[in-house]
């Protein structure tokens, strides 16, 4: 039976769990969910798919989950691929998940949302500034991290590197710029070179263009 | 050997930690971090305690890992608690965890420290009007999924309820009110009643009167 993953090609969080459907060699298809219209806030969508409310969200026969994280977890467990080969790497793969999760993906998600797609007159620059404080305090823990690294964790791609890519090959700009961090410039290259890597754009339904 | 606790009292993150660990009857101590005077972010911390620049750490004998939610799926691995009954319930218990640590507690923290421990002069109130706003909607998540239920996942306490309680307890006003959510406020009623249970400044050492 093929995994639907409920997604839209915006959401980096969507794009954690396409990747890792992709890269595993799963049989999955997407699901598209109408964010821009609203779709995700709809009693319907809550009751129906998801009662937080978010995207990306698996259904594979009779099992659902949804949180990137979980759903990495899960291809893992399906298809044995991205965990770590030790108890001590599954244990630095949940957190760097995690940190991804509270420090990383969140911020940049809502920053880039608040400088993209909302509409201007609702923009703060203030909140902006204050998101890209924290994001840069971020990108700093990471690219210290790389420094002689391949990968996150271990000596290959893990849903560490899977989670914390999420929102950093999108072309919107909310203040990321590779060029300033150059470990982190050379592990996102080294990871788009793995066979099947795929833009977040070329992997799911809509992007900005269909608003245009 | 007692299992140290690298954590501050008014971190919900290193509470979520070491309510776990105290809840468990795992042996452990706590190792104050002050965070107040800048700790977290000195070169020695990052290179010796958690390169992540956070609190809490956990150190058990040889194995160490950081992130509430990776530490606290170690006291379930090393006491047997607070994880799920079946496969289901676990992937339950990790994605309510992450969106705990996306939506609900790495907001609260920030805007409770915005509110009660940053100088007057840097708080910024659109930024704390902004996350306040993500907040409510993470209140009503959450509170929707607990009518009905005493508990987040399955029927007992586990780790899921563990992370989500994170800033809940805390006497410092961040713009959440328990009598607005009456699911929510029954629910913590609830696990405050767990035979063991303790308030963040008792479990923990440090509090703001330490700089009044």
């Amino acid at each position: 039976m093929t995994i639907k993953l409920y997604c839209f090609g915006e959401s980096g969080n969507s794009y954690k769990a396409a990747l890792a459907l992709e890269l595993s060699g799963l049989d999955w298809e997407p699901v598209f969910v109408d964010f821009f219209n609203g779709e995700t806030r709809t009693p319907e969508y809550r009751a129906t798919v998801n009662e937080m409310g978010e995207a990306p969200v698996l259904v594979d026969g009779d099992f659902r989950t949804s949180q990137s994280g979980a759903i990495q977890a899960y291809v893992t467990e399906k298809s044995g691929r991205f965990g770590g080969k030790t108890r001590e790497e599954n244990y630095d793969i949940l957190r760097w998940v995690l940190w991804d999760n509270h420090k990383l993906s969140s911020m940049a998600g809502m920053t880039r949302f608040l400088i993209n797609f909302l509409p201007e007159k609702h923009r703060n620059p203030d909140v902006i500034a204050f998101n890209q404080g924290r994001l840069k305090a971020a990108y700093q823990v990471l690219d210290a991290h790389l420094e002689g690294r391949e990968w996150i964790v271990g000596d290959g791609v893990t849903n560490a590197d899977l989670s914390c890519c999420g929102y950093l090959y999108y072309p919107e700009p909310f203040g990321f710029d590779r060029a300033e961090w150059t470990n982190i410039d050379a592990w996102l290259t080294r990871l788009s070179e793995q066979p099947g890597w795929k833009s977040p754009y070329d992997l799911m339904p809509g992007n900005p263009s269909d608003r245009a």
